[in-house]
């Protein structure tokens, strides 16, 4: 078991089982064959063909693509097609920032395999002992990853709202973390993957966040999405990533890049040049 | 002009212009057309292909590579097809830390196309002003980018040696930083990228280390490679570096990385996706 074992777990899907979603000449997603079947069923949206997806001539503003799309969703959902709902729109992009093609419900953004925006947010404490990080377990009967390892404070970015507040708001939610302290957390890059998972294909960015914690202050969950919180030394955070599949699958992404940057793993790791390179996708 | 062109820069080569050096079934370099054309005068040392150059049959140990090969760089040397002869060994590798293929003088590794590898020091003074970064300009009669703005230290890596004892070195030879302040210094990630330049195509790993130094730290040049050196606020630094090339051009890799780091360029700003994305090789 290795670091590079995560990063693969991260990088791991059969291009040959997708085909692209084209939307203005640009690939915005990514179909499995199964999921394009169903969606063939919709040919006033969807133009189906065995190389791509694309959308209906016709649509083509952010609105008319947006309301048709989300009409073939709500289809789905009432057949029981797309579990999780959330009622949170995602933009569809290449990029955060940029104009979106359209807006879809978060629950289908892994079944049309479009790109899905997150923000992590490291929870440390300096101090006599060196660098700990404040380590949630995720409840027994979340609906994804239950009982898994994550951290202080993770959440999907939807549309609409500025990351910066939404880790704030996530952090006030999850941790009980005051507006004023999660407000010093620092942006510190961002890493990125595509993977297959139950739930469809994950094509994520990943927005972390630093924030040096007081060691007075200890986290409260406030939404019932996590069991407990415990201060781990990083060494120990970094041996169970390395050795377990312990951590949610993509925080161990983000704590790796969290390890580059505090010289945790550093130029004389043989895996240095593989990890780094590891933690962001190319596009 | 913005961060996208200096990052553009470092990016901007011909694939049609060179052809693959394979060793091993592996690409380790890239040759000019012209380079290809002179080294085809050694057929005992090089197989020049229309689509590939290789090594002769035989060659297959890193010793008789690294002989073979040197007898040939050392022959162009004395045709002064190689200037700026240095008397450092690179290694011809894929990565850092991977046993290489053989080794070459580093002069010859942009006509080769091989993997160069650098130590850039990001030197900073925190204080009640913010943050502060130490910036040298190159002395006017350098060979290489004469006159540029520059990190603290920066400089090779070469083989047999460790980075952080390539780093403490240079830092006392370009900056006077004594060895016990260099120590301090903290890995934090590396730069890559591939671009032509005057001297051949650069192929580059950057590793990058952040100093916070004392306010009363002042550094002094003892090779005689620096013109003066300055303390810049942060801002004046990024500033620079968006609206002019007068910093070298892979040093502005280097301080976007720390100002992404530092969270000096988040994610609310619309190109930051390519920002952090650019400074990175996929391989």
């Amino acid at each position: 078991m290795s670091y590079l074992d995560r990063i693969a777990t991260c990088r791991r899907w059969d291009p040959a089982a997708y085909r692209p979603l084209v939307i203005d000449g640009r690939t915005l997603g990514r179909v499995s064959h199964g999921v394009a079947r169903r969606l063939a069923a919709f040919p006033e949206v969807f133009v189906v063909r065995e190389d791509a997806v694309a959308l209906a001539p016709g649509l083509d503003d952010f609105e008319s693509r947006s309301r048709a799309v989300a009409e073939v969703l709500g289809e789905m959902k009432a057949r029981g097609e797309i579990p999780l709902w959330r009622g949170e729109d995602y933009p569809v992009v290449a990029r955060w920032g940029a104009a979106p093609a359209l807006k879809i419900e978060r629950a289908a953004v892994p079944l049309l395999g479009t790109r899905g925006f997150g923000v992590h947010l490291n929870g440390l404490v300096q101090s006599a002992r060196g660098l700990s990080m404040w380590v949630a377990k995720r409840a027994a009967n979340k609906q994804t990853a239950p009982g898994k390892l994550d951290h202080l404070v993770a959440g999907g970015q939807p549309f609409g709202l500025g990351v910066r507040e939404n880790l704030i708001k996530e952090a006030g939610e999850e941790a009980g973390v005051p507006a004023e302290l999660a407000a010093r957390a620092v942006a510190v890059g961002a890493v990125s993957y595509r993977c297959e998972r139950p739930e469809g294909l994950r094509d994520d960015v990943l927005f972390c966040y630093d924030l040096e914690l007081p060691e007075n202050f200890t986290p409260q969950n406030t939404d019932g999405e996590v069991e407990s919180f415990a201060l781990w030394p990083i060494a120990e955070v970094l041996a169970r990533i390395r050795d377990t599949e312990d951590f949610k699958f993509n925080v161990n992404l983000v704590v790796l890049d969290l390890a580059i940057r505090h010289g945790l793993i550093a130029p004389d790791d043989p895996d240095y040049q593989e990890i780094w390179q590891g933690l962001r996708l190319a596009e």
